[in-house]
């Protein structure tokens, strides 16, 4: 099976590889990175932890492709597919171009595994939008979240990718907190289209360079552990949904695919937070999991990572 | 005049003794740094910074004090007051103690600038407190916070106190966010005795030592630039709160008892975000703030604070 | 194959856990993990990261232990092993009791492979003893290290272990860095062991969780060029060390059982920088290493473990 | 008096900005920023802690300048001096430009504070600089310096300025430690002037913003006693030079113009830690430093900071 990263110098193209380095469906030697900057070098220059894999950068996607990978910027990977015929292959797309698109299932195999087990063109969640919608799905499926249920979620510095910037600067962003883009984030468009409701979403920028917590407080007088179990019977057959009885802190996920999502409650309010690896389940991680399916292997097929833990 | 700090060898304690070392109305002779666990030590023993001070940790406080700090922890300071006779003494507290006494003038600035001129019983407020009362308050005496106001605020790990805990291990803490103590943190009572109302209120723990961030969601169809304008009118004499025209970063803050607010707005919501140092306008520079009032001198006397800036 | 983990609550206990979690040769279901604090509990009480494994804490080993590592903290794996009889099993001790004793092979495989793996009784090396070592070595077995190398090496807060101190505290740690135990730190009797001298070693606590980054600069007329060769040489069929060609920066290896080595030189002088994960090749994957290379796996096995990165 | 910044927007600008704004002998409406990039902007876009100053950025310096600060890029002050007339102002020149120029003063106050009192051309020392030369300066003055010292020293991302780049990316800067420049530092030249010897000096790049910490091992018999005493005795007049008992962190210096040294020692040898906050006692306090002494005020004046503490 040939697989090709397009766009494989950057933070998620760089994390599909380590990733697929031990997938045991994957050979090394059948995957194809490509990069237009860093073509012809090894991929180390690029991910220098990835030493000894012999992998060099290419130009261009071999001809035979049976899963593309596209690591491009959003706006590139339309124009991409555009230039490109990718033929029979599988082809999931981690930018945002074709997240609202009707021809290409939304890559969330906790809504959408079975139509994504049949699909060619697979639409990767952002980071955000997989967050907040995990952690309301259930509420939102049964016409629980309301009006006007307020969001805030916290971002690591790697979702703002890998150019440097005022806000991704070491010395303005240690120690730091602010919010960004309140009530207009561009993931609120496929957030609406998982949950049925726009929420008011509150984005942040943290102090750390890998996670996303959430955290939403809904109307409902049900008591916490009723919620608790609502969502375990939800997510029960979804590997990477973990229901806990306390409320996650961010690093519990980061390293992992994995999706903590803890509930509370007080006075007819719900609180719900849940917590992942903002490249992982945020991106690269759902990548593979998305390829898994579409391709019939198992879900988890190298995706048991060991988390960062401390 | 003698200043007494019961308490100096902690957070708090040594932030009093910083701003005090610089005070241009206390000679640092007549400052009297007491400290059980430290007594006979120098300062810079518990306070390595505070090098060629030739102050030393007093067991007890002296007879003779004009302004008396008490920085001891929660459930302590009301001991401490019965146990002593403070005579003539402005005591100003900065526990939790004294908060909500009928005796004692709850000492935010912003709110109570009078009483406090002429009071000798201060109760200093909580660091959150003031991150949320300051940014709220416009809107809460003008009844337009509503029913059920969701405030989520996020803190520095000095909020936690000196005492070593799992949640303030470097280990557990680097690149974390947490939610903690969700609905019922020990601070809504005076948030409520300030704004009217009890928000819901949401506290973090985030990857930094210093600084809180607010931001909450209120219903208003107020453009941001008249909600500012308000809030501009609201604090135009009060010299340490400063509203922005964009939405502040805790960075700002830290290093000096500034609260700087901001205000966005998004069909139908008003957004408020505030931030500041929960060692100063949250406790220590906050308590010199009222010393200043209660004595009769410049409101800003000391607090011309460098902040850290990066 | 039945695998023991004494003191398993702690982060080296943890983190065999993780990696035994994915390990091709162990069954999850003949791993166990003792703790005394913990026994009883599920182990994502200590580890909340490691959910949905169906994994208790135990109070004590089973009757039939085939490979049994000791988490204990120094001075309590001696204790344990004159308290307990442990039949034919590999015991491998990660803490410091057995690094010098006579009937225990030193488990540093780059030094003592063919030993170990006929070897029943493994001391598992210190994780600053592992950086200086390894970036030594080739020097240290030519005689080039002279009389008074200078090792400066920086350690991330979990190797100072899981009780919280007055030097792990957040607030203290954050943005800081400090020498500590200089001259004398308790590693360099076995450092000694392997480089037939005894350096002078400037320890320092930085501020990251996780890593050891080695600098030591060594007098030689050697060019850089020539010098990593013959570390290439020395470590050609050894799989957890690459040389480099820039100067490796210490999260290059966290998350991994790497050590990377990087050399510069200038007018007489070599520089060595070293780097590893203090938990991983610093600790508990070395001990799986020892485990593959006694039980006669591939040295490798299990330790194909993706890197943080960022 | 009418004091000019050249480039006021940077880091080190900025810093001047906020210790002339609480200087006793300068009035804030005296000092002109000049910024090419943010001519006619209030200080407060590039520096938004600075609200309420009313102060707003020039294009150019006034003609009656009394001193001037050049913050401008190193080779650009050169530059700058060759267009303008500054007539009988005081220049001290923050970049490298001047360092080693015989008509300028090496601006180092603890070596040539009589000749900065009546100079009026002060190259103020690069941070690293300054660090080292104040930990071995004692030494170097006695000959003990021996042939060939490593330093280490680790500096915060604040060193780098404020262009993002690679390695002052947040993503790659946190948890990370690196060496840079082995051998090679262009601050070698100020030091071996200063010391009378180029020590061999390995920099390395901290996860940290602020703050340099340099360790140095010399031979020497001579106990730590012994060498504090004599570093008491040769920095007794100095006022921002501290020997202290123990080891300082760098968080200790951080927010001061301070510099702090620890001394140790172990069978002939003797180490030397020093710390310094980089953008302040190495760059902008070690400036108006400068600036007391060639206009005949107080060495201390407007220098007595607030140290961030935690």
């Amino acid at each position: 099976m040939i697989v090709t990263i397009i766009g494989a110098a950057g933070y998620t193209g760089g994390m599909l590889l380590r990733i697929l380095m031990n997938h045991p469906k994957v050979s090394l030697t059948d995957v194809v990175p490509v990069s237009a900057s860093h073509a012809g070098q090894p991929v180390d220059v690029a991910h220098p932890d990835l030493v000894g894999t012999g992998l060099v950068f290419a130009d261009a996607m071999p001809s035979n492709c049976d899963v593309i990978f596209l690591c491009t910027g959003h706006g590139k990977a339309a124009e991409w597919m555009a230039k490109h015929d990718v033929g029979d292959a599988i082809v999931i797309d981690l930018s945002a171009d074709h997240r609202l698109h009707p021809e290409w299932v939304y890559g969330l195999p906790e809504v959408h595994r079975d139509r994504i087990r049949t699909s060619k063109r697979i639409a990767n969640p952002g980071c955000f939008a997989t967050c907040i919608e995990l952690g309301l799905l259930r509420l939102g499926e049964h016409g629980q979240l309301g009006e006007s249920v307020v969001v805030h979620a916290t971002t690591g510095s790697t979702g703002a990718g890998q150019a440097p910037s005022e806000t991704t600067h070491f010395s303005w962003r240690a120690n730091n907190l602010s919010v960004y883009k309140p009530f207009t984030h561009q993931h609120l468009a496929e957030i609406e289209q998982v949950l049925g409701m726009r929420p008011i979403f509150i984005p942040l920028r943290g102090a750390f360079p890998r996670g996303i917590l959430m955290s939403a407080v809904v109307k409902s007088k049900a008591p916490a552990e009723r919620v608790r179990e609502h969502y375990r019977e939800r997510f029960a057959d979804h590997p990477f949904v973990h229901i806990v009885d306390d409320l996650p802190d961010v690093k519990r996920a980061v390293g992992t695919n994995n999706v903590f999502i803890g509930v509370d409650n007080h006075d007819g309010n719900v609180l719900v937070v849940s917590v992942l690896d903002n490249l992982l389940k945020g991106a690269s991680g759902q990548a593979v999991q998305n390829m898994n399916l579409a391709c019939g292997f198992d879900e988890t097929a190298g995706l048991h990572l060991m988390g960062v833990a401390y």
